[in-house]
């Protein structure tokens, strides 16, 4: 039997585009003689949907559209994923799979394990089906699953998050084949751990495994694709493409040259690369922009996010804004005029020293001859965001703000200066990783000016300021950052590590307090296992210090 | 037997503070004769501690903090709430109940239903409980419940959200009272609603009820306090403060004139009011500030922030701005200095003239001759922010924003403009309601200059704008917005109730169109059932249009 895996890229509610995507899959599919195929969870609606689930009218639309296509489903069967009204006690809704075939919704499925942590929220929407689920399809019994479904077999390192294992269930249900339709994000590294998690539970269960997943970006997430199929002993019979749309034949019985390819997918810092290249293109135009705009400081962060976009968009569509001032070294401008040059992007200077001159003195009068502080230096930032936010609004550029994910965590960064921006395009990467993906950018030829990545990083805020006047060393941060806030280890817990009492602290009190800064953040790409933004819920007015 | 409802407003994870307010409370009861004193859910860490909860040292600190409290429980038994580890299967906590008495932790109790809707994320932390809890106490059998355990009652217009039904259950179980810790938020007229559906509860199961509700404002949300008694007959024998912290002997036996005091709850627009003052306070003392500014435009909603913001906090730590443009009215400035004076607030102008003049000579050589659109209205909201945050960095005053919520639906507000500032104090607060605020605080004199009510509301970003110039009247655009946000209806339910289908379809465009502002707007303290912010989360890149 041939199975397709459509790996889709839906636009979140999009259900005539939606619908027209999977019209054409289907017939691609069965041009291409397989019998069933497969698209993602909830493929009809695009994941995560979040609240317009709550629209009665959203899937009244959305039970039409799926009616409308099992007419397409002649010679063919489709399963399609579709959020299902559900009558009696409990949430009104199922997360769903429809088998379509013979024109008809002939049966529909749920999901059993709903995922509630980090960036899901499914348990706000949907009631678990209390038992597995198993198709009878040309004379073959596939256990279908969502996702989570076949997350929760026990590992050493984690205890069950929950009661049920519908893969073991299904087991002993005696299928010949699992298939998984899921909406899973990219986080750097985490494909991996999936092809070891379904190998080996292929392996234990003695099942093979179809595996078809979303891809492209909606809002903070971006899905990676990497469909892919496992025989009953574990082994990795085909994978579809990464970061892209895909279609791929999948034939478990008799392999023929034409079925069965596997794509092999980018590592490391190269997928991160990917998935930020294709969040923000994603996000763009998915928001109906078509341009964008950002400041250019000379710096390592914008440049790098210049040369993203310049990739996701084409030059032509990305302005890069040079705006000194009065504490600029003549290397910043220096060097953003050669980057524009280098992505040949749209390039403008404007100084900010007149606007910036204005509200000194408009200040002075309550200011009197109070010091300089943070203050003065905040206003620099707001002014360019005052004119980059104008370039966007009379020209209609989506602004990206530049700010990493090291700066944003200690609150390195200014409310409505640097942070003002439609989307955050590297908030979810450290900065030890900024220069990593930067020389990979540069692997072929020097895109992002050497005196870029060399210099020492500076706010150019204040005379001859330096990030390393009041932060310590990249390097010691992102450690800290990562062991505080992706693993949500204590102060004693890190210190234990070798790293500096007093450092430590200082860090972790940055991150607790500028929580009021990232609640008004950007959204931001997610390319970790925990970025600030949907996945992190923190209270701003809190007390907590360790005893 | 005397209990003491210890209705305590904590501060999120300030488990030194929290425990303190405790055992002060613990103390008290005793001295007044109580045998059990009844503190509300979650009431050592506070409500809602959202992704604290992740942290594994705090969740030992706060067992820690619990079993210092027995100490103080000789005479005295208390119910404190605290999060519980879970172990075994499942989520790693229980939202739990502890008994203390003699000096020991005696035992917990866990939350059955877990509210994962509008503001609450339960699921996203707790285990529920399997079945429902009995404390035996001096010879009486107490049902032990948490807020949402008894809100699942069948209800004609609803059906049942959860499976079990924790009330009836200990109705069967034979219990002699039901008690329930709450953190139950104010919403506008919910009071009514909780008294009416617990004394429905009382009579059904012929069962007296004690309600204890944590009051005080945390980030969004306020808790009203209100804690209550009921006999089994449904008779409401003994109601607390609202909006402020309380101890209340309540005596079910043999009320002698001590016990059972009923205070008055303040109602409809006065609520709203208090619910305002107390969640401005405690979000600017909780985040420790002491002082705020404000943009004072001589228009209603920078006036009413005002008038909040000095009842909150007392006149002498409130700044207001007044910051005329090229096109503001003379009497706008009249009006902002004579609500300077009324509310005997600190006051100071700045013109925006230099700044906005010197921003459009910046920008002049790359708009050329273009003609001025939104950007230019824009940019003058701009430099006001400017200026307001620069007040607030120099002189450690919190920046207030002063949009309503109409305002916020339809996107008639500039981001990094008028919408900076750290609380958006009246964000869910529509329009219409705005003037019935500012008419209560004008009750008894003129506190808001009647010129302000009575003029017609405008932006004043270009010559002669009037609100009603691209909004239908606040009066229409609020019942819209009612249907839509609050009531997730469609469109077509919204014309049919008779309103035009143009105007419908264009604020509900403008609704779904500037979901992109709200992601970074601040939070705002809710009081409808339905807030934008925390509790209403939208896809940004979405596409959904009515078939």
């Amino acid at each position: 039997m041939k199975i397709a895996l459509a790996q889709t890229n839906p636009t979140i509610g999009d259900l005539k585009a939606n619908s027209a995507g999977i019209i054409l899959r289907i017939q691609q599919a069965a041009q291409a003689g397989a019998q069933l195929v497969v698209f993602p969870e909830l493929s009809l609606i695009g994941y995560p949907p979040k609240d317009l689930l709550l629209k009665p009218r959203f899937i009244n639309d959305n039970i039409t559209a799926l009616e409308n296509i099992a007419q397409h489903c002649q010679n063919i069967a489709a399963v399609v994923g579709f959020a299902c009204p559900h009558t009696g006690t409990g949430r009104t809704l199922h997360n769903a799979a429809a088998l379509l075939q013979n024109k008809q919704v002939v049966a529909t499925y749920y999901k059993q394990l709903l995922p509630t942590y980090d960036v899901f929220d499914e348990s706000r929407y949907f009631e678990p089906a209390q038992s597995q689920s198993v198709i009878e399809f040309q004379g073959r019994r596939i256990g279908l699953t969502i996702c989570e479904d076949i997350w929760n077999e026990p590992r050493p390192t984690q205890r069950p998050l929950y009661h049920a294992q519908p893969f073991a269930q299904l087991a002993q249900a005696r299928v010949d084949l699992v298939i998984n339709m899921s909406a899973s994000p990219f986080v750097i590294g985490k494909h991996q751990f999936r092809l070891d998690l379904f190998a080996q539970q292929c392996r234990k269960h003695q099942l093979p495994l179809i595996y078809v997943n979303q891809v492209g970006g909606n809002d903070e997430l971006v899905f990676d694709g990497n469909s892919c199929a496992f025989t009953n002993t574990g082994h990795l019979v085909a994978q579809a493409k990464d970061f892209q749309e895909d279609l791929l034949i999948v034939d478990l019985d008799n392999p023929d040259p034409h079925c069965n390819r596997v794509e092999n997918p980018l590592q490391d810092v190269a997928s991160v690369h990917a998935a930020l290249v294709l969040g923000l293109r994603d996000y763009v135009q998915k928001c109906k922009f078509k341009s964008v705009v950002l400041g250019l400081s000379g710096g390592i962060d914008s440049a790098l996010t210049a040369a993203i976009a310049a990739e996701a968009l084409g030059p032509k569509n990305v302005l890069g804004v040079a705006m000194p001032s009065r504490y600029s070294s003549p290397h910043s401008v220096a060097d953003a005029r050669q980057l524009a040059q280098n992505l040949k992007i749209n390039y403008h200077e404007i100084p900010i020293e007149p606007a910036h001159a204005a509200l000194e003195q408009m200040l002075d009068p309550i200011f009197q001859n109070l010091p300089p502080d943070i203050t003065e230096e905040n206003l620099q930032a707001r002014v360019r965001a005052n004119i980059l936010m104008a370039l966007s609004n009379k020209f209609g550029h989506l602004l990206l703000t530049t700010g990493n994910k090291s700066e944003l965590a200690v609150g390195y960064c200014t409310m409505y200066g640097d942070m003002a921006g439609g989307l955050a395009v590297i908030s979810d990467v450290p900065k030890t990783l900024v220069y990593k993906i930067s020389k990979y950018i540069n692997r072929n030829s020097e895109i992002i000016p050497d005196s870029t990545i060399t210099k020492p990083p500076s706010a150019e805020l204040r005379p001859d300021q330096l990030d390393s006047d009041s932060l310590p060393p990249y390097d010691t941060l992102d450690q800290i950052l990562q062991l505080y806030v992706e693993q949500e280890q204590s102060q004693d817990e890190i210190i234990a590590q070798g790293f500096d009492h007093q450092t430590v602290k200082r860090i972790i009190t940055l991150v607790d307090r500028n929580e009021y800064k990232r609640k008004q953040a950007a959204p931001g790409l997610k390319v970790t296992s925990r970025a600030f933004g949907f996945g992190r819920r923190m209270p701003i007015a809190q007390n907590y210090h360790p005893t």
